[in-house]
């Protein structure tokens, strides 16, 4: 075993598949392009015999095909920085990289959901877990697990090896630029968090609407649904950041114990009344003619599997107390949305009663990823004119300019794994705590059925039904966005 | 006497002066072509002994000269609402007016300051107050006095003859959408009023910022200066829009109590420490050499009169206990600005130390009527890309767009007059309690004399020190005016 020193090596293990080659590899040239990979060492790792060469020609090729924007002077240093060892999974052969390595390590598991655990298992057995010459990361992508029982399952056996705070569990909406500004706008802002509360707020919304079906990812997606693909993941994370009480600190721990405390208080839901499902039949999406979830390619022609689920959660938090939390997530749906939107109360109407400011919308702060990424207020103003009216306004952010760098999420969640900031990563409580909070859904889910929804459209009735008097759901085009 | 009808009679009284060409008839036409006069009869008074011919013909040239724009066939017809009679303002003269009015009328006197109080008696003399036959109104404009004396003098005299609610006092500021719309994103916007009070909120600025000099008005302007010409009234009205607690209804007696009482709640100026004013001497203004106050035509050589003050006030309530409303208005200063701005605490600040964010501009909310007509909430968004800094984004309204019609002040005051809504219009109360608070500075102004500023700069460098340690003044110009 070579000396250890301090130079940091990445192992990304299936070096040869497409999250690779779609965005972990472009991220990382895209961090070289910035300075910012200083001595780190890459080793790409697949089962294929490939020589570096070969690996080289291979990345280039992906490169060019991820239309990252590059500098052939970045790209030439960047492949230098990486070297190839082909093997699988098993102890012998993952040993061959102990003699590789030297100083502190991160294992990227770039596998298949079902290997990562045996993997993490391998790579620990085959010695490489060994801190004694630095730091040992894992870093995993979900799902973590399909259900409390799984996840925990899955755990344990990460644990047996791992330590937490070796683990970086990756969910990408967390690198988002506009998830992170969400604490941003909270809390360095002194006009608004006094007012993100339930006396003045009367509901959270929360949208991840796409277009897209499933994609080739048919096999993973069907018997999974929206529900655990999305929900219990990227949108209950997203309300973590849009409900918890501001931390002191900008610290890792701090601000993930927050965010348990809001996993925690999530009052348990009535799957009959809180929750609805749909899956989609044939459409036209964005004038496209699409098929039924049912008639996709690896779809079960009986499939019961909802490619769209809306939950309502309520907080039992002083803060949060009677102010539903809605959350959406559909595919096929009429247009691309994701969104944080606080709705605001009416305030006392009586001072504008019998003028049309009575009517007018309420106000709303709306944290948008897509179709651009922005911060919205939208506020009431005068109308020019003679009467005394309202008009709405939106007062609007442009999260980027065309000067601006904005760092993909996946630039951003590499980044930190390299200064080992666990802050965008999941501690194994949020992952425990989530599923604790869709499993009387999924249990209720067991039987019965999705209800259809017309693709391109924007979702089954019962979602807009099951809201309420008083409540309905954003539209998922805003007027704006014309 | 004519038979007493409803059509009623708007008498303009100068009508061969310089505000009634350049402003009052312009805003009446323009009120004509919205359809917004009705069977309203208009008469000019002056002392000229023109016919309706001769005074039409004026009445058109000085329409083409004023820059409104119009429809031929509203001319047309706005013309021949209009009767001149000419006549002196002699009880005797204006007793023609007793058999030419039947039903209500509205006195408006567009006349020089110093007429305007024998002026309303005389009109009283001559029977035309009298109410038999409909309302009888009158319509003043500032100057109300020179001190709180002098204004209650003039305020016993026309109290002789006329009722409270029959006068009508403009403060053309008070017809700006901008500052209508002050109370209007105040009390119809939930997020908003909540943190506008002193436990988010630590300074509050108003500026009225001008690039003119005295134009013309040196005959009047020398002896008043800026405190008595706009502080007084313009920005001390402004005040009482920021700083009102919301009234429960929309009614002009409540909201005029209100601003009462925020009058009232001013802390007695110490005019040594809390006031500051300044002279402008010779420089450039937006590339334009001008010349020093002294030098301006009408001005005497050894003026002491300020074009430049500075007020700091206290108001003694709940909501603004401990936060400084800043007042300033000056002349040939190097940009045109006027507006309200509210500046928020700083969060706490330790949950970003050590980020670039700590040292990020605190959060403004501005309500901006010149260069342009806008609402803004400066706050601090993230910064794209690896690192948590912040960075400041303006969410901007702009008030008006090119399909709006915007409503000159003149046209809204004219029409609250002829409605009679009094919301718009000084109540003898709001006068005379703007009189008391800057009353200690006008005492302590009657010796020493006005700091020197140069011509197209912002004002004498007093007006930046007298705000001390962690206060200092908004740009005039502002980033995003550029």
């Amino acid at each position: 075993m070579a000396q250890g020193n301090d130079r940091p090596t990445l192992v990304v293990l299936g070096a040869s598949g497409d999250l690779a080659a779609r965005l972990l590899f472009p991220a990382l040239l895209s961090l070289e392009q910035r300075e910012r990979l200083e001595n780190l060492r890459v080793i790409g790792y697949a089962r294929q015999e490939w020589t570096d060469e070969q690996f080289h020609e291979n990345l280039r090729a992906s490169i060019d095909m991820s239309g990252v924007h590059y500098d052939d002077k970045y790209l030439d240093r960047f492949i230098e920085r990486i070297e190839f060892h082909g093997g699988d999974l098993s102890v012998e052969s993952l040993r061959v990289l102990h003699s590789v390595i030297d100083g502190p390590a991160i294992f990227y598991l770039a596998l298949p959901p079902g290997v990562f655990a045996d993997a993490a298992e391998t790579i620990a057995r085959a010695g490489l877990c060994d801190e004694s010459n630095g730091h040992r990361r894992l870093v995993i992508e979900k799902p973590f697990g399909v259900d409390p029982q799984s996840a925990l399952a899955l755990d344990a056996q990460l644990h047996q090896f791992w330590r937490e705070d070796q683990i970086f569990r990756i969910d990408h909406f967390l690198g988002k630029e506009t998830v992170q500004n969400i604490l941003v706008f909270r809390f360095a802002n002194r006009f608004i968090e006094p007012v993100l509360r339930a006396a003045h707020v009367d509901e959270i919304q929360i949208t991840v609407a796409e277009t897209l079906g499933v994609e080739g990812r048919s096999r993973y997606y069907d018997g999974i649904g929206a529900l655990r693909d999305m929900i219990q993941n990227h949108l209950i994370q997203m309300m973590t950041f849009a409900a918890m009480e501001p931390p002191a600190l900008w610290d890792s721990e701090m601000i993930r114990d927050h965010k348990v405390e809001v996993l925690k208080a999530v009052r348990p839901v009535d799957a009959e009344r809180d929750a609805v499902r749909g899956q989609y039949s044939a459409g036209l999406v964005e004038g496209e003619p699409r098929i039924a979830y049912r008639a996709e390619p690896g779809v079960n022609p009986t499939s019961r599997t909802e490619t769209y689920a809306a939950l309502r959660l309520h907080l039992d938090t002083w803060r949060w107390e009677g102010v539903p939390i809605l959350l959406r997530s559909g595919k096929r749906l009429g247009a691309k949305a994701h969104e944080v939107a606080y709705r605001f109360r009416e305030p006392p109407t009586r001072l504008f009663r019998h003028t049309p400011l009575e009517h007018a919308e309420p106000n709303w702060l709306v944290f948008r990823m897509s179709p651009s990424e922005c911060t919205e207020l939208v506020v009431r103003t005068k109308q020019p004119g003679l009467e005394l009216e309202a008009r709405e306004s939106v007062l609007r952010a442009e999260y980027t300019t065309k000067d601006d760098e904005e760092a993909s999420a996946y630039e951003q969640l590499l980044l930190d794994v390299l200064e080992g900031d666990h802050t965008p990563f999941l501690r194994f409580d949020e992952v425990e705590w989530s599923w604790r909070i869709v499993q009387p859904v999924l249990d209720a889910w067991k039987t019965g059925a999705p209800e259809d929804y017309i693709a391109g459209g924007d979702g089954p009735a019962g979602a807009h039904r099951f809201l309420g008097t008083g409540h309905a759901w954003r539209p998922l085009v805003q007027p704006a966005d014309d």
